[in-house]
């Protein structure tokens, strides 16, 4: 059986793992993202990340023959180039992730975008599997997504494609008007992330007057006891989600759609206004459609570039990259 | 080089060409669709409507070796079974459309939903020729679409796939709440086709107070003299319509956005304020979308039917099936 590295390359955290064909993680490791040093430093992290893992694998007599990146930004999977990038790592964009991480490790490479690698993990391992089709939705600091079809997660045109979060609804418009939504991150205005990601919640209970909650965590425990300002902010918040997942349910069609990130897992009262809201917008036919959440926490984004890796031509043991 | 049939079945008429295998229509004609007399009459007239074809093919020396039909309803294009169906055909829910048309007319059959077929026609011969990706979005009596990811309509799990009318629309909603959403003809509400289609515009303008107009033509013309109620139904349509484009394009990102349906060639008043909308919900690497018009009209469908057809193992001459 092969075994290839996995790569989870955020801005906080880089985490990584020996994968082997049937997507189980023999070895695993994480470190920093020394992201305000720029884009050579968190290569460099994560190059020596892949070879402590690669010598645990050597140790134990396995060989490491190819490297998956799961990355923050907009990321060509031709070409291994990160297109663009917010500035959660410094001066990101443009940045030759695959090369780079070939030339430091001797390692094909291949790279995509997080969120993609994130929902590729679950439909091949996760909630997922054996499904031909997934929508993947994540609700956290953002609110991101992936369409999974037969085992490819659909990139677009510009590998933009998978932005749920940026759609108009009709949550994230200010009560008494239809004319102004809610500050986007995008910049743009009134999308389902304005108002559905944790931010977005904490932003929305401040508006409305809430000041008792430091965080969306604190909304949420608010919410629990009953907090009537907590409570219809993070209503609207998973209101915002749910509709999102079954306006685009309908459009896509999905075997199922998976939930993930930090809300999915905030607790039942997300949980159901956001299924609720959901179910709400479903067309007929699609009223047996599983809503469940993401099942591989974060080991998921490591699988899903794993996955990808073993998609590679392996590099044989002693030929020279 | 083949020749097939390709159909159009709409519950007003049924059209159907000649088709050659570079798309170019050789025979056309269209018939009534007896819609209230039941599938078997609608099946025949279908039938009879393929056996003239086929009669001005031969007697120009040509052989007709398949059937491709693009249908109203849902339709398990695998089994070619319409799944689910409004009343718009009595009784056409279950009917055995490529089983019964095979019967009835020697020829091997294929069956698609209306909408896919369309987009199907567009996206090989017309506004999509040449691009691995596009998004049809159809704006007329309904809000219907289609995903076409390299000359594939996404058909989605259930067959459902495509109906990009029926997501939450902010423009759907009452001013002054985000709780009572416009009613959609799904049963639910607040989707963009409870306001963007013709009878969405028709019904808000009335709603608003709008008297002088008798339908939706007449609701452009008198926005186009500048009445201001008018003016605001059509741009809040128009609105919908685009801000749903534009959401949809930064999940899917397509090559080109193609936007048909009456409402598309209704005027430049509608084009534009539909445009504006959806490049104001654009993410920046989406700035440079083509989203443009239809260009194949009525034949859309049935170029795209027939590309189907075109995929099917012919019935050799002489061969019985």
């Amino acid at each position: 059986m092969r075994h290839v590295i996995g790569l989870d390359l955020g801005g906080t955290k880089t985490s990584g793992g020996v994968v082997d064909g049937e997507g189980r993680i023999l070895f695993s490791s994480t470190v920093a993202t020394p992201a305000q040093a720029g884009p050579d430093a968190v290569l460099s992290a994560a190059a020596d990340l892949t070879a402590s893992l690669r010598a645990d694998a050597r140790d134990s007599g396995l060989t490491v023959d190819a490297l998956g990146i799961g990355a923050a930004g907009v990321i060509d999977s031709g070409r291994g180039v990160v297109v663009s990038a917010t500035d959660a790592i410094r001066g990101w964009g443009g940045t030759r992730l695959t090369a780079e991480l070939t030339r430091r490790t001797g390692l094909p490479a291949t790279a995509i975008n997080d969120v993609h690698a994130h929902a590729l993990g679950e439909s091949w391992l996760g909630a997922g599997a054996g499904m031909p089709s997934v929508l993947f939705i994540g609700v956290g600091t953002g609110v991101g997504g992936s369409y999974v079809l037969n085992g490819e997660c659909l990139e677009g045109a510009s590998f933009t494609a998978g932005h749920v979060g940026h759609i108009a609804s009709p949550f994230a418009y200010e009560t008494g008007t239809f004319e102004s939504g809610l500050p986007c991150s995008c910049g743009g205005a009134g999308h389902v992330e304005a108002v559905a990601s944790g931010p977005g919640i904490f932003s929305l209970f401040t508006r409305l007057g809430g000041v008792q909650a430091e965080d969306t965590r604190g909304v949420y425990r608010l919410a629990a006891e009953g907090h009537p300002v907590a409570a219809e902010a993070l209503r609207r918040g998973a209101a915002a989600a749910g509709s999102a997942v079954g306006g685009l349910a309908n459009v896509l069609d999905p075997h199922a759609v998976i939930v993930g990130g930090g809300l999915a897992f905030s607790g039942p009262l997300w949980w159901n206004a956001m299924e609720q809201a959901a179910r709400n917008e479903l067309l007929r036919p699609l009223a047996g459609l599983p809503i469940v959440p993401a099942q591989l926490g974060e080991t998921a984004a490591i699988r899903g570039a794993a996955r990808r890796a073993l998609a590679l031509n392996p590099v044989s043991e002693g030929q020279h990259v």
